[in-house]
């Protein structure tokens, strides 16, 4: 299968390795300069389960030509955008496209470019991390949910399941995937913002009784705001599965707290707290923490002088 | 007059200076042993406006045994229970006490150890630094506004009002202190934590939006819950004082960073935005920024290992 990976950070590498290395031709498109150097001079470094390098194809989205049978989108989530405009030549009317972005809203972007059937929603618990342009740092297994907005549902794209489980990537198709992804940017909205914020590590911060009231609050709002556009929460089972997340990901840096703090990036806010303040806002849902969390994170970057 | 400072900080160390250079007999009481220990040795050094070293008394408050005409109340707010508690045996039937702490809700604790008619509740905008033990940084002038609990009002501390005047403070007898306290709480409220948890001057925090949007969302809340509780507040009056102070101590610090970031203390919260917050528990107001980030700043706290 012919595939673009479009957003070839740290997730972007490990799906188009494993997916090159099962036989398929695939083409990373990033923006990052540097990264582009490193990848066409030396190939991939994989570091960690293994070490290795791979030549892998990458380009800048724009020199993209070749019409994708799958796309896999993968960008942070305020450069969603200005990647599908760039990527619109390669998108054929038979052209299936993947988004695994964090954070809510995203297939409203995606619509204006992808064809309704054309357009799956996924959500995933692998990990990766960059060391530095070129070299990816992967550990660890994970899954994938995902459902195709086809009416056909998973008949439609049994062939991009197979190929990704062929791939290693233990995707299950989920007829109903979008409590998964409203699960996740739970675990990204009660963890990302707070421990950038604060400067701590997940497990320094979920430490605390108050930290604790804050995130069931923050939980309470997504739970409110999804309920009430239709999707099927379980507020127990968010918290519970959000506790269990924090204990296993402790001594981690959340990926806000590296985007602000250590690398003095934008962050992704306004696609996760940010976002359910402005569902909440349209449906008459009051959000304070979303809303004092959203402006407190773009208080830090303006302090931060990042734009 | 014979007067004691409860807490020798930076503004206790303001007040006694000016009162015992004006003529009254002044000590200090205070619990910080290197500040007690330099001030015997040295004499208290004042710098800033003026440069000189001036003999002062100091000594811990369970070491008092004198009773005292006056008492100014300047201690850390959380540290007021424990001052009234040691300083029990020097206050008479007759002692009058000022009490200058910031925050809300200090008479229900001061009530507990002084005759209603004994209590005066102030606001001050004097400020002062401390650059270390037995060294104070006075610049710039102030005012005071102070009201009486006695019903005789201004004429039962006449006295009081006349030498601290003497002694330069401009005290102002204010017939409706509550609102100027409330106010001034205001101000701490918007600065202290926000500057705090984002590691921002009072400018730095102040130049976005989003941080706009969070003072004056703060602010409203004061509002609801101080007006639910009978005190004069006007909305507006209040924003617009608080965005001049903010321009003019731009370039500052608040409080909260010193005792958080720098110097990693346990901060006032309880007594400023938790205070509205508990208020407003009681009164069924919520409060969701106040309760948030009273919550942020405990679990910056933790995450300190600050006990």
């Amino acid at each position: 299968m012919f595939i673009y990976i479009a957003g070839a950070g740290a997730m972007g590498c490990r799906f188009g390795y494993q997916l090159q290395k099962s036989g398929n031709e695939v083409v990373l498109l990033d923006s990052w300069q540097a990264h582009i150097d490193a990848i066409k001079a030396h190939g991939l470094h994989i570091v960690g389960d293994q070490d290795e390098v791979v030549p892998m194809t990458i380009m800048r989205p724009e020199e993209a030509h070749k019409q994708a049978e799958f796309i896999i989108l993968f960008t942070k989530a305020m450069q969603l955008q200005d990647m599908l405009e760039k990527i619109k030549p390669v998108i054929g009317p038979e052209t299936k496209v993947l988004c695994l972005l964090n954070g809510l809203g995203h297939e409203d972007v995606i619509s204006k470019y992808i064809k309704h059937e054309n357009i799956m929603m996924g959500v995933t618990v692998w990990t990766a991390g960059l060391k530095g342009p070129g070299e990816a740092i992967l550990q660890g297994k994970g899954t994938i949910n995902l459902q195709s907005f086809a009416a056909a549902g998973e008949a439609a794209v049994q062939d991009i399941v197979d190929t990704m489980n062929a791939a290693g990537l233990n995707v299950i198709y989920d007829n109903d995937v979008v409590p998964s992804i409203w699960r996740k940017a739970c675990v990204n909205g009660t963890m990302n913002s707070t421990c950038a914020l604060t400067d701590a590590t997940i497990g320094q911060f979920f430490a605390s009784e108050a930290a604790i009231r804050i995130v069931k609050t923050i939980i309470h709002e997504f739970v409110l705001v999804g309920t009430a556009e239709g999707v099927k929460l379980n507020e127990q089972e968010i918290v519970d599965y959000v506790m269990h997340t924090a204990e296993i990901a402790a001594r981690h840096y959340p990926s806000m707290h590296q985007d602000l703090i250590q690398n003095h990036r934008l962050t992704e806010i306004d696609y996760i707290n940010g976002a359910v303040a402005r569902k909440g806002a349209k449906l008459g849902i009051a959000t304070p923490y979303c809303q004092m969390i959203t402006d407190l994170i773009h208080a830090k970057e303006s302090i931060l002088n990042i734009k």
